[in-house]
């Protein structure tokens, strides 16, 4: 009750101020994944409140994947977040590997269908034209780390339903299709509060800040062969850039 | 009900129509972006309904993306977010001014002080050298995008305390303290939840998503002259990157 109050007056609530510690000091590395957190009465005497509150702020980042806790041996950081790179060249599998993590790809949906006036647009073909839309979701290391929406030009792109079809990935997918390489154009970054169905298949909270990234792939010709927009958990994931 | 009453009947609902009409008048400029929108009860005054009518309205409107409410202020006229090209040769000034935006900065505060661990292994010196360390609200026609924290490393930069103290942004700055080019080595990008001093400055809500980016810029022999943080406020800009 004391929590609801202090929201409703737009103050933070105290178990949520001891939260935003504790995620502040695991995404500066001080603890790591794997680490052991400090008890709960160790917690409670560091931040001078009792033990009650503390539980309420660990059950809040369990909440949020990034502390687990095992009966009897306490908590654990769950996950330090992920380097991903953006630059011209990104796959996810390369990308992943190289950051350390087993990737993982669960796709949601494939669905053939019209293009829509921002898909033509960005992809270069006429408004309505046959395209082929996917929903898929990133994991590493059995970890949610982004959604992603991929939409395919058919013209340009033969089989290419099929071959998403057989779930080996986009590039396996493109090069079925008739594409051997393909290099990124441009990406737009911002960032957008989670929706409802976005914090399920991210497992993070409602309104959790994700980073929205807006990226077209063209082959060697430079005709768009891929529109995709992901929503990168926020918690889980840095989009790196070297210059 | 009597909403759907009238939809079932194929006339516009009330709600509707006041929707569209607050519409018409955005994109005749009767309301700029940035401009607060007349309280519920005056809109509900105006139209002749009660304020669920006008709530519902409103909703519709933040749905399409042409209004953003914060909580305890109202509702404003949204902003189409600038564009803000992230890459080797990142220049405040000449983003805004590119982007149509006439470009802004206040300094919030310029403190000399001992460098932090972090700090430290980012620009390449011992951890508690002397750095001087900005806060600074970036502004594009008069609204605020981002808040920056800036780390600069004083035995590398002679009189650079004094050089930002003059306001002239940061690039007259550096040149004054004997760095006459410097580019972007790499940056970093994540989304994080507006504290609550954060939203203040930015005038979104606290909890509200910031893209976070963190970004080291050295001169032509490769030394890190400014190490900085900065968050931006999602709502209102994309970052860009060509490949």
């Amino acid at each position: 009750m004391g929590d609801d109050t202090a929201s409703r007056r737009g103050r933070t609530p105290v178990w949520q101020a001891i939260a935003n510690s504790l995620r502040g000091e695991m995404s500066e590395g001080r603890y790591a994944a794997g680490d052991k957190l400090p008890t709960e009465a160790a917690l409670a005497a560091r931040f001078g409140v009792n033990r009650h509150t503390v539980r309420h702020a660990l059950s809040a980042l369990v909440d949020e994947g990034l502390v687990r806790t095992r009966r009897g041996a306490g908590a654990f950081v769950a996950m330090a977040p992920t380097d991903y790179p953006i630059g011209r060249r990104t796959r996810f599998t390369e990308n992943l590997r190289r950051a350390g993590r087993f990737p993982g790809r669960r796709i949601l949906s494939i669905e053939p269908r019209a293009a829509t006036a921002g898909e033509a647009a960005a992809l270069q073909i006429p408004e309505g034209a046959p395209v082929v839309a996917t929903h898929s979701l990133s994991l590493g290391d059995g970890h949610p780390l982004a959604l992603a929406e991929s939409i395919y030009p058919c013209a340009r792109l033969p089989g290419i339903e099929e071959a998403l079809a057989e779930g080996r990935g986009v590039t396996h997918a493109l090069s079925r299709a008739g594409v051997a390489d393909y290099t990124r154009l441009s990406t737009r970054i911002t960032a957008v509060p989670a929706d409802a169905t976005q914090a399920l298949h991210l497992q993070v909270s409602e309104g959790a800040p994700l980073v929205r990234t807006r990226s077209l792939n063209a082959d060697p010709e430079g005709r768009p062969v891929e529109y995709g927009t992901t929503w990168w958990a926020g918690e889980r994931v840095t989009l790196t850039l070297d210059s």
